[in-house]
């Protein structure tokens, strides 16, 4: 299989351009239509056709320059530098492509008008993040589940690495259910097309950057599921790659140049070591490996240090936020990324969208290996990064420790609370997205042994800390299982499909078990959703002692007290310690199920609980 | 034990002044004297006799003004500002203590010049570092070993936690041994007086801060060993504490003031959590619990938020500098003192002493728990700590890692090439000190479970690696143990007593074993000291392979190679990957033996060793 993958990369890369070469005399302009009145004027025009560099570029529109005609490598590809002023207004012009004894090829060029209504809504630690493997969750349209005439015509749910048939209009039938939740923002992992002949669920090889995989909808449907999402107030993240694109994306399979990916003799694989980034003391031959090796066989690791690769991306990232109403970006394989590139996309979002919000998945372990990439941070870079948030892995790993380490002075609840300590390296740690699992982690409830009180503390845990807290769907029915392999901790939402026998979206197909856990995070979400201490209230915490944390969340109308015991025995805690948040207070509910308790001096908590306590006057 | 520890000193702090008020009119006068020409004119003296803040205070110098005389709780204090101008001469005046119909007391105080010759030589990566407890390595003067008058009189050298009767005449006799060995500075643990009733041996419980302990030998004495240290190019290191002093210190048993040290209504230890002071959520009750708990019962914690106890403190150590000649400090449980202090501390030290070093005790687990306290940060204070280097304990736990952990993608020797990848949150990484053990800690041969192979290799990583390399006596005969209970590390360098059966500190009093590491120490740690690659070359580090960790010392001038293989089996290893550094070098010797490779493009490392190579055109 692996053979196999890489024969068809091989094929997709090396020089075979050949092969692919017969291209309609114009195939395509990216991004085929733009904007009037965005703030930065450039604008760089991909043009694909047969010989298309052969011809001469001429186009008359006011406020409107050709500034630039670029040709590369290869013939078929030109690169028109625009310059579009402010005052250029909405509308359509021909571009001409001409040559002498030949027909003349027009593009009509469309400036759309911006819809000023619109503005990223970003996501903050206001929300409540839920991730989705768009394949996996709901079935809504069963007509769009074969697309002829695509490389993987397959669907077959009994197999993790085949495609299901989830799709767009599955997400968009189950809003309701997201909503009750208390959700209020989508992560959905990557929609663009992912043409390629296996593998094609996860989304993570885009053949295409400017078209939503026709096995989920279109692009148009995308829109109409923002559009929806943002009349309920919910949020759309869209997962972003600019590491790598699919080994069959139609600029591998007709590349612009030999740079337009990192080429190697031989295939070779990124060593996967942030290290190296930041290592005072690293060789260039493990730097290099890291940014430029390749993060799988199907994956060509995109050239970030083309300029031609870099306004490909940045552009169909604004032309996407323009064109669906896009609010945040998760910004895959961070780390593996060229950071200047990454700093100088991030200056671009900022320019053009102030309120939008991205974080980037930082999969290491370590803090100082995390915060290297977060913003304000310019060691051994010399610039920003200008990364606003992270995923928080470091909290991950702690929280693992805490749930199912052996307790000691450094060791159990107490690297959950050295890690949070250590806040004082980000620039602000409110904007990092904190969670137990997602799409390649193992389901946290498989983590903690299935044990249900650790389960729920945990994931307590995660929606009173704090940063943006994010569930990875399915988490709010315990759906099980290990990372290794991937797939199955992506398994279908049993009742997106017709014809499920079991439908988990209503309480009746829900067993006891699995309505008691919905309602628990269904209760905390809302109660977050509904209290701000919760999202963006101070927080204070304390030493842990006996493998009990408490900590705090306030603001000056509410004190929230949390208490996380992680002894597997019940603790009952004196509470004089805390009297610096807990001053001039006098009673106390539980905020799951609202219960008075019987006094605030002392508190008993279960073993392998977290008590969340609204203090009252 | 600990109750009658408590009791003594509850009646050394608790206001019992009246018990031990009965002091001779003037009892003492500190600093007893000072310099002229120093650049921080002020000078304040502390003076102590009965009813002494019952007098009027003249004094009569030229270039000397006295600006203000204090008063505090205990009328047997006075604390006298003066201002020393730069065109005060050295020599001696009067200060006179008079009060109606009472005779008149003086004190003759003395200016002196101050020896221009003498300036800290400061210790950097250029030195190899000895740790000697004073009382355990050798005892070159029998006669001090008992004083009478003193608490502590029984000497005991077959229980851990008695007196064993080393002393600096030891160390003066053994620097040759030393010099032989390698070492370029010695840390001694702190050598002034403990006049304490019980395990007074370790010194951390001091009763005077101008005074050597008379079972060590003479402030006289200390001087004449820096002094014929320096002579061979030797350094010393001054261990200072800032944080507390013994309950039988002459300021507690007769206190200036309540606030002397930090007051609680029954004992109460520090929490021991650094996390407090960084972490931006910490409970205040927390912080203080760190900064003002008392480390133990027979050290009561100096409230550094008194300026007299800063004076006091801070004098001390400038006295002692000019005084002996000191050329560096190891600065005690760092973390627990007063943040804003330390700095203070800091500047004035490096005020009156650019060339001065220091490096501050920081046993704290995690990197940015370390950094956070080292020079060049500032956050969550808003000054600079000041504090140049630390000891980097986080090298120490990355080390055991290497030695005894699991090989894994974090783990094994990955964890030390990523602590010191993690090398850019530091101002300056090089001026830390790295070690293996100390009177603190397990004897790493004990770590590493006698396991000879794996303890050469990590004492050859510590005298290759960047930073200060520190060795803790005895290592060198691989003197074993662990530290709980602690004595058993702190045992007696054999052939340092009169009539010990054994000699080690010569070849024939060594087995072969011993001599054989004592020679592979020497060996390294000569080649280090002659060759500036090893201290101040730069460093690169290559992403371990297969549990091998390769890196290179290298300047203009040599490169050398050194491979560290954890494996337990004998690893075969192709250098092709690190032509960056090998380029141009066609030959190599070991360092240990000189003895040729047959080859540098292959190179073999047997089971659980450090080779160290030196690449040859």
């Amino acid at each position: 299989m692996r053979l196999k993958r890489l024969l068809l990369l091989l094929i997709g890369v090396t020089g075979m351009t050949g092969v692919f070469a017969q291209q309609p005399p114009l195939e395509r302009v990216e991004p085929a239509f733009w904007w009037a009145g965005m703030k930065n004027p450039a604008l760089q025009l991909m043009v694909h056709g047969e010989k298309i560099a052969t011809r001469t570029v001429t186009l008359d529109y006011p406020g409107v320059t050709l500034k630039q005609v670029h040709q590369v490598e290869n013939p078929n590809y030109l690169f028109l530098d625009l310059e579009i002023s402010p005052t250029a207004l909405p509308g359509t012009f021909l571009i001409r492509f001409s040559k002498k004894g030949q027909k003349e090829l027009k593009y009509t060029y469309e400036l759309k008008a911006r819809n000023t209504a619109q503005k990223p809504l970003g996501v903050t630690n206001k929300d409540l993040i839920y991730l989705i493997m768009p394949d996996r969750f709901a079935n809504g349209d069963p007509g769009n589940d074969i697309v002829k005439g695509m490389q993987e015509t397959s669907l077959n749910r009994d197999s993790m690495y085949y495609r299901h048939g989830g799709d767009l209009q599955g997400i968009m039938d189950h809003l309701d259910y997201l909503q009750d939740l208390g959700v209020t923002a989508l992560w959905l992992n990557p929609v663009l097309e992912n043409d390629q002949p296996t593998t094609s669920y996860h989304g993570y090889a885009q053949t295409e950057n400017y078209k939503i995989d026709r096995r989920y909808g279109s692009n148009e449907l995308y829109k109409q599921l923002i559009d929806a999402m943002h009349k309920r107030g919910m949020k759309m993240i869209k997962d972003l790659i600019h590491n790598h694109i699919g080994s069959q994306h139609w600029t591998i399979r007709d590349m612009p140049s030999k740079d337009w990916v990192h080429q190697w003799p031989v295939f070779t694989r990124s060593n996967f070591r942030d290290q190296t980034l930041f290592d005072p003391y690293a060789a260039q031959v493990d730097k290099t490996l890291m940014t430029d090796g390749w993060f799988d066989t199907h994956m060509p690791d995109l050239n970030q240090q083309n300029p031609y690769v870099r306004n490909y991306l940045t552009q169909s990232h604004i032309w996407w936020v323009e064109y669906a109403g896009i609010d945040g970006f998760r910004l895959d394989t961070y780390s593996y990324n060229d950071a200047e590139y990454m700093a100088e996309w991030g200056r671009a979002m900022k320019l053009e969208y102030p309120s939008l919000t991205f974080f980037g998945e930082t999969f290491v372990k370590g803090i100082p290996n995390q915060v290297f990439f977060t913003q304000g941070n310019t060691v051994n870079r010399g610039f920003d990064t200008e990364l606003p948030g992270v995923t928080d892995f470091q909290c991950l790993w702690a929280m693992n420790e805490t749930m199912n380490g052996k307790p000691g002075w450094d060791d159990g609840v107490n690297r959950l609370y050295t890690t949070i300590a250590s806040d004082f390296v980000y620039q602000d740690p409110t904007r990092n997205v904190v969670f137990l699992d997602n799409h390649d982690l193992s389901r946290y409830y498989s983590v903690v042994g299935e044990n249900m009180d650790k389960y729920k503390s945990a994931l307590t845990w995660l929606l009173t800390t704090r940063g943006i807290p994010q569930l990875y769907y399915g988490a709010e029915l315990a759906m099980k299982n290990f990372s290794n392999p991937d797939g199955l901790v992506r398994e279908d939402f049993k009742g997106g499909w017709p014809g499920d026998k079991e439908n988990k979206f209503t309480a009746g197909g829900r067993t006891a078990k699995e309505n008691d856990l919905f309602n628990y995070i269904r209760t905390l979400a809302n109660y977050r959703k509904n209290n701000d201490v919760l999202q963006t209230g101070k927080l204070m915490q304390y030493v842990p002692e006996n493998n009990v944390y408490v900590y705090f969340r306030y603001n000056s109308d509410k004190t929230i007290m949390i208490i996380m015991n992680t002894n597997d025995k019940e603790q009952t805690i004196s509470t004089g310690r805390y009297a610096e948040r807990m001053g001039g207070f006098s009673k106390a509910v539980n905020v799951i199920g609202g219960t008075p308790l019987p006094a605030i001096d002392s508190i008993t908590v279960p073993a392998n609980t977290t008590l969340v306590i609204a203090l009252l006057k």
